[in-house]
Formats: C-alpha cells, structure tokens, sequence
C-alpha cells in the first residue's frame, strides 16, 4: 500500500458528506451498561475493533431492533450496517488521532442477528463494504470479509461489525 | 518457522493429488450475486482470508445445503468442509503467486449452520484440519481454531471457514 | 505499551490467588475427542489463541451445560467465562514460557450458547474482560471485544472465548 494513497480524516469526513453522511459522536452506552474493554485495541502497528452496533449521528443506539428477515427488513439492515461501520470509523479515527494513519483495512467480521430463515447475509453489508472501498480507495479501504448470521446480538441490534485495521507506523 | 519446510504450490498439488483432491477455480457467485470485498486481503505479511464456503473444482456452490445434524449429516458436513478449505487454498495461491509464500497458517474460523440440536462442530473440521498440517506440515499447516454452530450461513451452505495466514515478506 | 509494565507469570498468578482464582492444568479432552489443531499457534509474535471452554482447575470441562438464559444464568455464565479465560491464559503460558512475553491482549472473542431470548451478551464477559484488565494492568491486559449469540458451542457449553495475543521478540 502506496503512502500517496492514504486518505486523511478531512477527505474521508468530506467524501461521507457528499454521501449525507457523517461520522458519529462517541457511542453512548445504554443506561446501566459499561464495558471493560477497548471500542479501538492499537497494539504496535495494528487496531484491533470491537464489535459495534449502529449507532446514530449522536451516538445513540438506532432501531429497527430485532431479527433480519422477520422484523428488521433487507433495506433497513443495509442502512444500519452502514451506521455501524461509520460507528466504527468514528472509534478509528479517535484511537488513532486521523484517519490517514490508516494503511489498510484487513477484514471486516459482519454479524446479521436472524433465525436463519434469511440467508443473504453479504448483501446485508454490501453497501458498507462499498462505501468503505468508495471513501478510502480499493487499496486502502480494500477488504476481507466474513458475513454470517448469528443467534443474538447484544440488545437486540439487527447488525454489528468487528474490524481489523492495519495502520502506518508513527 | 524455518524456510526450508515451506511447501510450494506444486508440493500442494502433488499431495492433494495423492489424496484424489484438487485446487478448485476461481469460486463462480451464483447468479446475481456481488461481493464488493477481497476474497484474501493482504496488508503487510498477513494474508487475511475471507469466509469461504464449499465448492466444486468447477468453481460452483456444492451441496448439500442445510443445518448439520438435520438435513446434512456430519460426514457430508465434514466433506464439505475439505471442500471450503481447498478454495480458501486456491484464493490464497491466486492472492500471492505460489504458495511457497506461506510462512504459517495462524487460525481458521469455521463455522457450521446449525439449529444447535447437533454440537460437535469441532468433528465438522477435523479432516479439513487434518489435511492442513499433512499438506503443509505442522510447521506450517499447524493453526488456532475456533469451531461454532451459527445461525445461518450465506446460501444455506451447511459451513464456511475464515482463515488468517502469514507470509514470508517478499 | 512499555516493556516495564509487562507482568511474568509469577505475578499473574499471585493476583489471581488474592482472587480465589488459579491457572488450570492443561485441558483434558472429553473420552473419544482429538483435536487437530493447536491451542495456541504462534507466528512470529503474534499468539493466535483457540476458542476455550470453561474448564476447571483440574483440566475437565465443568457445567453448567446448556443454553444461557434457559438452562445457564447469568452469574453462572459470567462464573465459565472466568473459568474459559483462566484456561486461555493456561494455554498462552504453555505456549509462550512465561506470560511475561505478552506485550498486549488484542481481541477477545466471546461466544454465549443462546437461544436469542437473552442478549445481554458483553454482561456474560464483563467480569472476565475485568479481571484480564486487574490481572495485567490496562496497558498490557486491555482489548477489543466481540461479544455475541451464537447456535451453538462444542459439547453444549454456554460460553467459548478466542483471543489474539501480541508478543514481545524472543
């Protein structure tokens, strides 16, 4: 990964707006809920991400809750994996100051919490996975990928994505 | 991990052959179908693999489909699972050349559709694992394993398995 | 994170006494069950962990078995994810020599046995994650964090973690 490729904070903030989107403010933890561990893990040259829900402009958990395929639809799954993936550009960017640090996205795990009657778990995240290729480039925002669908997700979210991230060193 | 037992493709072919096994092609999406991630990511030396699922040396999805322990047994399960594996293999070779590049296999990520009635996932994998460290030898074929039952897996497949691998720089 | 906040096996064991807590023997498998893959793989300095189960100080699996939610509760569910760490950490020490090698906890995946009718999944593992954290301090013991519902786990257990491990060169 080239070093001229590398998109800085600004630009990724300007490509969202052209988008109408935006980075959210921190996550705001339901009321009674703390968790003892990092949204955003650096550890040497790489940034270990924990598994966020979608979350909302203000940081405060979005619906539709429920399963995919029963009460949450394809479409409104679609645009709560974005959420959560801007969620989880958000944590990036405050664990590791811009993200132009960022050298390359590794993989994206991708959680559709369903009772298996609905099975097109990729095409839940394919907007997320473009838009992340779409706002940092193929070679950086480039992508593994697994997209399965689980028993439950914490408070009934329909979508949560973990992600692993390679950045420069300082 | 020493260079001298790195196994080259042509190694890998010969003892896949010796077992009536085979690379298959490039996996063909069923129609209609886009992923907008990387099938194998490379950032650095890692190779990160994306969620394979069970496919013929023609390319194409195999069956059976459905949950473990209902329509598909384990032998079939455990079938199908060398069968993921080989095209994890085969989008590995294509990412990086030859798979002489392999300096070790770190973890797979497999995953069996199951309604939970059946729970041992781990059987599902065994062979798969097993041929890993016979092909490549345990220095190199050795791996982390995390072996669950899912709610729902992309197409019905009855597995999919996700992998991490480090390569030698180049 | 700083070589002078690294914590060796002595004192980790030492925090977990003043806990009532102690490292298990290694895990003994259940009667006809082999597994082909290692507990703990490491690649250069990375410590690619296994998924765990709750297994108690003698190296046996302990119950309770089943579903958290129905059969399992919460406490005892938050009690085997304690016990699953404690054998993750028996696991890395094996591999590794001394846990004095370990420069950072990156990610913990944390699987709860459900059903989908409870999900307060990140309360299964908060005290786990916790104790990572008191065991060895913020800096090395801090991580990212997946928390989720899956179908089902081996043997019926209600809780599996997966963790990945950045080492100091030897």
């Amino acid at each position: 990964v080239n070093s001229s490729v590398r998109v800085s904070s600004a630009e990724v903030r300007q490509r969202l707006r052209e988008r109408n989107l935006e980075l959210p403010v921190p996550w705001v933890l339901p009321p009674g809920v703390s968790i003892p561990a990092n949204l955003v893990r650096v550890v040497g040259t790489t940034a270990w991400v924990s598994g966020h829900v979608p979350i909302g402009p203000d940081g405060q958990l979005i619906g539709t809750f429920g399963k995919v395929g029963a009460e949450v639809t394809l479409e409104t799954a679609q645009r709560l994996a974005v959420a959560a993936l801007l969620g989880a550009l958000a944590s990036v960017e405050r664990a590791v100051g811009d993200l132009g640090r960022v050298k390359g996205w590794c993989r994206l795990h991708c959680m559709v919490n369903t009772t298996g009657g609905f099975s097109d778990y990729p095409a839940v995240f394919n907007p997320a996975s473009q838009l992340l290729r779409e706002v940092f480039g193929d070679e950086v925002g480039g992508h593994a990928r697994v997209a399965v669908g689980v028993a439950g997700l914490p408070w009934n979210v329909p979508v949560e994505i973990e992600a692993t991230v390679e950045l420069v060193a300082e």
